[in-house]
């Protein structure tokens, strides 16, 4: 034996077991999930496709339904057990057993959404608001308002509400709901979970926005029946999720997937972050508008607004053939496909989502995209991703929060709580 | 309901869910891992660390015994228990339960060991080779005659022999057991598992070498305890593994982890690859050493040797304060932190182990990496990761293919196969 054998015994912290109590856990979520995503299915079909017991998922699905979060269902029309005469008992989620409100914080903007337990959107609203300029306290009273304002609109009891998810693009702590650094604020480390809670008596739950739309694609969107892939969005940042084994992935302290800032080029252009060299420094808006306001004389850059008409027009003009105006679309684009690259080197996913403002952007863009993903491949077409455009606005990302609610709450409800648990005061 | 209700019925796939089989399984590797880690254990405290039921630990731990891979000890002599006059049954891993042979292939040289059932090295040699210059049945040759020598030696029986274990840098399909693209050889797409199988009626795993020391730190090394952590290597080329809940993570195709290859300046420095702006391009021995030829008058670069003397003198150089050497160093250094920075940014793991020839250059080197990880946090001291230097030479490597030899064929032994399976001549 190695000499540190004392050492490797006060040391050592074993990997966590499933024991059975952990099983029928799993086993609960794992059931609730396969609803979710087949929309009606049949007991047998559940135990078909996770590999369940019949008699567990008996038990299991008899409880879902005794609490109100599943109910039955008549079935597909066109179901060939129908057809025969012998209509099984299906079984769907019921929409109404909880309902989640999804916040979006953007640059200059606040959209929010109330979904329930399928993630529909029931009801959404935008309103304009420059974060830079308020308070998190007045911002958290501004959300209190549209909270109010939406569950009075769709007369929405209070007590169905499972609880509100918040986005933010930045660095934000998910475990301690503290948004670290954000482009859209100026002040750093806001505890806006807390903020939250005290102001609404909600649950409330706060990350980066973009995993928000991994969890969304997870649950609702393109990535619902894949175990690995990868969000890249590309609008007022870069922003990207990682979803590996089922699971999105945090890192230890809540700051991977922070695609915008790799390092592209040492000592390369500005970022927003204050550093240079940023991936995001020649992709993100800002950086596109940048080199178009020396391309279009007397650009207004003032505010997002601004900045996303310059972009239209320098995409119209790419796209009419204007050399300068093709170069600087091609330029990102290049840089965008390295940086993706450089996700594949590191991770291999299967594939990649593309999402964001951009994608509506020139083709040229895309093009130049592509092309220097595919020149990066060490062995031609080896380790390339599946690039997948997925198209979508405001809607996915509050979906996105809807679906972080219904996860983080859902499971309380099911172990035999409140689906409304009051916010403790201090943790 | 959505629209595309009938596509989602025939699509879905749903992850695999741990049934009743699958835990007995996991719970059996489970013990064993455990009692690998602790060297020397009761079966309460293994029920206590795993979770798992003091009945079923009887259970699994009585089979174990019996078939030989774990045996009775006398435990610790300074336990309380014995102090206390009521000695416990200690459970062990049975040394020679199975032994692996761990092959890692190198630039210039082949470097063989023969591992027992603890990871323990029980003999190894190395063997000059000019990889470059031999057919892959000429190295298979090699390494048969180099496991009968072993075997030989040490008068162990073939039958005890639970593999074969060949880590190799570059490009290899795991599960195909194929040589993608290595900068150690010419040809491209070597079956390197098939033909050593073939040739040595043994059974072969063939992995990227860096994977093959993210287990053996994992297994028997500073990531014992650890869920996630991320192994980089610098010596020839720039290598990586990453580790996340306890599985060596290497995406879809097998090519994750190339942080060698990963873009660090586009158009940059000429790489090995054949690309430009590689992180290796910058930071690898040949990289190091090209710039040495250019500070020394008539360097010689023919070989693997002469490489290696030309960093020792650089290094001796601006240890002794040559304001060039240094220099030369500092960039070095200074990309690779650069390089550590965006795998921080993309996985935020909790702490990086670096190890490799490099870690024995000047201090220069070391001082300007940490600096530049440092300095590329967008919030100081956030989402950095703990660095640690593990030096260690060709003998990890070789306990790392041995962990992959033990973790592919011992489970095959648990569930009650044999412990040496004749290879499937086709697949």
């Amino acid at each position: 034996m190695p000499a540190d054998d004392e050492d490797r015994h006060s040391e050592r912290r074993v990997r966590s077991v499933p024991d059975l109590d952990a099983v029928r856990e799993a086993n609960r979520a794992r059931i609730l999930a396969c609803i979710r995503e087949a929309g009606i299915i049949a007991r047998i079909e559940i135990s078909n496709l996770t590999g369940i017991s019949p008699a567990t998922v008996s038990v299991i699905t008899g409880k879902l339904l005794e609490d109100g979060l599943i109910e039955h269902s008549e079935g597909h029309g066109d179901d060939l057990s129908v057809a025969r005469g012998r209509p099984k008992s299906f079984l769907k989620l019921n929409p109404h057993a909880a309902y989640a409100v999804g916040i979006k914080l953007g640059v200059q903007r606040v959209f929010i959404s109330l979904t329930n337990f399928l993630g529909e959107v029931v009801i959404s609203r935008a309103r304009k608001v420059a974060l830079r300029r308020i308070s998190p306290q007045v911002l958290a009273r501004l959300c209190a308002d549209e909270i109010n304002a939406v569950l009075g609109e769709t007369g929405t009891p209070r007590s169905r509400l499972a609880g509100v998810g918040v986005g933010c693009p930045g660095l934000v702590d998910h475990r301690q709901g503290v948004i670290q650094w954000s482009p859209i604020f100026e002040d750093q480390f806001i505890p806006f979970r807390n903020i939250m809670e005290e102001m609404t008596g909600l649950r409330v739950v706060v990350d980066n926005d973009v995993n928000l739309v991994g969890l969304a694609e997870q649950c609702f969107g393109l990535g619902r029946n894949l175990p690995d892939f990868v969000v890249v969005t590309v609008e007022a940042g870069v922003g990207m999720a990682i979803v590996l084994d089922g699971k999105l992935r945090r890192g230890q302290d809540g700051f991977a997937a922070e695609l915008g800032h790799m390092k592209i080029r040492p000592d390369g252009q500005l970022c927003r972050c204050g550093q240079r060299g940023c991936l995001e420094a020649y992709v993100a808006d800002y950086a596109i508008a940048r080199e178009a306001a020396t391309f279009f004389a007397a650009t207004d850059l003032g505010d997002d607004a601004a900045i996303d008409s310059t972009i239209d027009r320098l995409s119209i003009a790419a796209d009419s053939g204007d050399e300068t105006a093709r170069e600087i679309f091609i330029r990102a684009g290049t840089m965008l496909g390295i940086g993706i690259g450089n996700v594949a080197k590191l991770l291999n996913p299967p594939v990649v989502f593309l999402s964001g403002e951009r994608t509506r952007s020139a083709a040229v863009f895309f093009e130049a995209m592509e092309r220097s993903l595919t020149a990066q491949a060490i062995l031609p077409g080896i380790g390339v991703p599946r690039l997948e455009i997925h198209r979508w606005g405001d809607e996915l990302w509050a979906r996105g929060a809807a679906a972080l609610v219904l996860e983080t709450f859902a499971s309380e409800r099911l172990a035999g709580g409140e689906s409304v648990i009051p916010p403790q005061a201090a943790e």
